[in-house]
């Protein structure tokens, strides 16, 4: 839990269109996009001095309600809500927070879901191939817009951590310091076969008609829930299953020796996040969003690691999971080594979680002391 | 490579009936079944001491045809090949080797492809849940029949040392030896999950039509296939995804930036194995033969795992492969603790290899001459 817990503060969602005609933004694709709208939060209070903005940037399946309270709905719990307010280790009582739906998502920000203004209908699959620095580029735009000339830190777990990376390259006179959580420079070769299974499932739905399934029909929603389900055993790792379901049955004192709904414990926890994901997501989203984290590859895009971090001139904390296996440790390493080569200032810890993937997103002690600290001395370097 | 290597012995499939009218098997479920076709085939010549057969035990998608040479069908290469023949591991100028399909499978053994005699019509998931002690039952009446009244060795990867371990423990008397590769007592949470949502995407598939496509339709093709690409990453590793395919892209010199059929090498790898497997395999075996793999469970059955093994009186070679994350060595290590802890005589070797879990299925200098050697010196003690 993070420490101290002042009550939530109030948070609206806010919306921000830019990209609006005549103009438009040139996409990495080589299309362009507009208008834009953009789903955001903010946190917090800026300081006089400007030197107190925080951006988080979310990860494949979260929205800009990173934490606080909505007033009209205040049970809906933001997604970092232990990690981010009063007292928290982005305190919100010393730091100004943003967080913004990504480009491609299904929660307020323009997606494959919005209307295409040139049909009247859904993008659908029409819309344009998204990538992390084109999300990163839509964050800019938004940053700009709140007036915010400097970023003491952009932080992001998993994918967000890519767009942190991104952000630390491509507008390195804004980032006065990095954090990326469980995160990696480019996917592996097996998470990127896990992301291209779950595509495929998407897309060998009959439900999911060419993308086109806004117009007509329900959608693939057994694709959408398979997907989501082979991402959720990835999430999680060997050790925290054997812990959290073992092989227990769901409500059988012997086997059923049927093929009954859920039978074992993590048929049931699986089968529960994937239908419940169909309620709030959007499945072309997943196959945009899924496709922007897969081509992601800093050694691609600058040559090398070491290439790409010579550009930057901020500080990081580079933190993984010993038990993630989709974002692994060495990839984290692989960074911090390429960070070093390019004479930056980099705090790097692994630290030991059964949780694998998912353990940025839950409750960590020692994540919570070191971003914390980070934060504050970030902060003190800016100003000395 | 098998050391050695002469000319491929000519192989027939085989069929063995039993259970016929008015017999039955009754099966662990609680129903019977019958009548059973077992579809086998044997190599080499059995000794007049009656001291060499051999049973191999297929895994998930494997056959009655582990190794040599169809008169028919001369290119199609048995699964064990590299493994079993004249000169090699298993070699079949010393040993009498047998290999049937599994009950439930779909190369000539009964399964839920086959006719129901009661309806006239394949049983489709009318076919009863059947169980790795329900295989291995029908292994005995195949040996029965074969006259073969002593086993030499039982010999499985995977799935296949399951029931290698099954015949251990259900007909100590006949077993002498068993070799369990990359096998495991029960699978983990995990490699519970990869089954559970591959039946998942076999069974939300409209094609599935609650399994009784065989009369209408050409059944669930596309969740087949998700089911088979999930396997096949499992049956990989990390490290081998990354020597094997890395993040390089099919045909394209940049990112197409569209969702094209197959953008990265492993992509292609998938879809080429998702697709391939549909012209072989019947997509209600892959079910049923899933879920035996997962309801097999020694320590659920005998209680503990001691316990299972004071029941058996064989000699054991276990081996496993360090990169094997979906039967990962700490199982094959508990099961020796337990082999040792019930005073049985145990071999076992942790082989170090990049291929995962399907390095028993490639050549593998290590294992080939642990499993040459312990199949002499267990026939040497045999006759001692």
């Amino acid at each position: 839990m993070g420490k101290g817990s002042g009550a939530a503060e109030q948070v609206e969602k806010r919306y921000f269109e830019f990209a609006l005609p005549p103009d438009t933004l040139a996409l990495e694709c080589g299309k362009s996009l507009g208008p834009i709208t953009v789903a955001y939060e903010t946190l917090g209070k800026r300081s006089p001095a400007g030197d107190n903005a925080v951006l988080i940037c979310h990860a494949l399946s979260g929205d800009s309600h990173v934490a606080g309270s909505y007033a009209d709905d205040p049970d809906k719990a933001g997604w970092w809500e232990t990690f981010v307010g009063p007292g928290k280790p982005i305190d919100t009582s010393r730091y100004f927070v943003i967080c913004s739906n990504m480009l491609g998502g299904c929660q307020g920000t323009t997606g494959p879901g919005s209307v295409n203004p040139q049909t009247g209908k859904p993008y659908g699959c029409d819309f344009p191939v998204v990538t992390i620095g084109d999300m990163v580029r839509v964050q800019k735009a938004l940053v700009d817009h709140l007036g915010v000339k400097r970023l003491l830190s952009v932080i992001g777990g998993s994918m967000g951590g890519m767009q942190a990376l991104d952000w630390s390259l491509r507008y390195p006179d804004m980032v006065a310091s990095c954090i990326p959580v469980a995160s990696t420079a480019r996917l592996s070769a097996q998470a990127l076969a896990f992301d291209i299974v779950g595509r495929q499932a998407i897309m060998s739905d009959p439900g999911w008609m060419d993308g086109h399934y806004h117009e007509h029909g329900s959608g693939p929603r057994a694709g959408l829930a398979i997907a989501r389900m082979i991402g959720h055993i990835t999430y999680l790792s060997d050790e925290s299953m054997r812990k959290k379901f073992g092989r227990r049955l769901q409500e059988w004192e012997d086997y059923p020796y049927e093929f009954v709904p859920a039978e074992f414990q993590v048929e049931s926890y699986l089968k529960h996040k994937g239908e419940s994901f169909l309620a709030r997501f959007d499945a072309n989203s997943y196959l945009y969003i899924t496709k922007a984290m897969d081509y992601f590859d800093l050694k691609r895009e600058h040559g090398t690691l070491p290439a790409a971090f010579s550009k930057a001139r901020c500080r990081y904390l580079v933190t993984s999971f010993t038990s993630d296996w989709l974002f692994p440790s060495y990839q984290s390493k692989e960074m911090v080594a390429a960070m070093l080569a390019a004479g930056l200032d980099v705090t790097y810890s692994e630290i030991t979680s059964d949780y694998g993937h998912d353990a940025f997103l839950l409750p960590c002690p020692e994540l919570d002391e070191l971003v914390a600290a980070f934060l504050a001395r970030t902060r003190e370097a800016l100003n000395a």
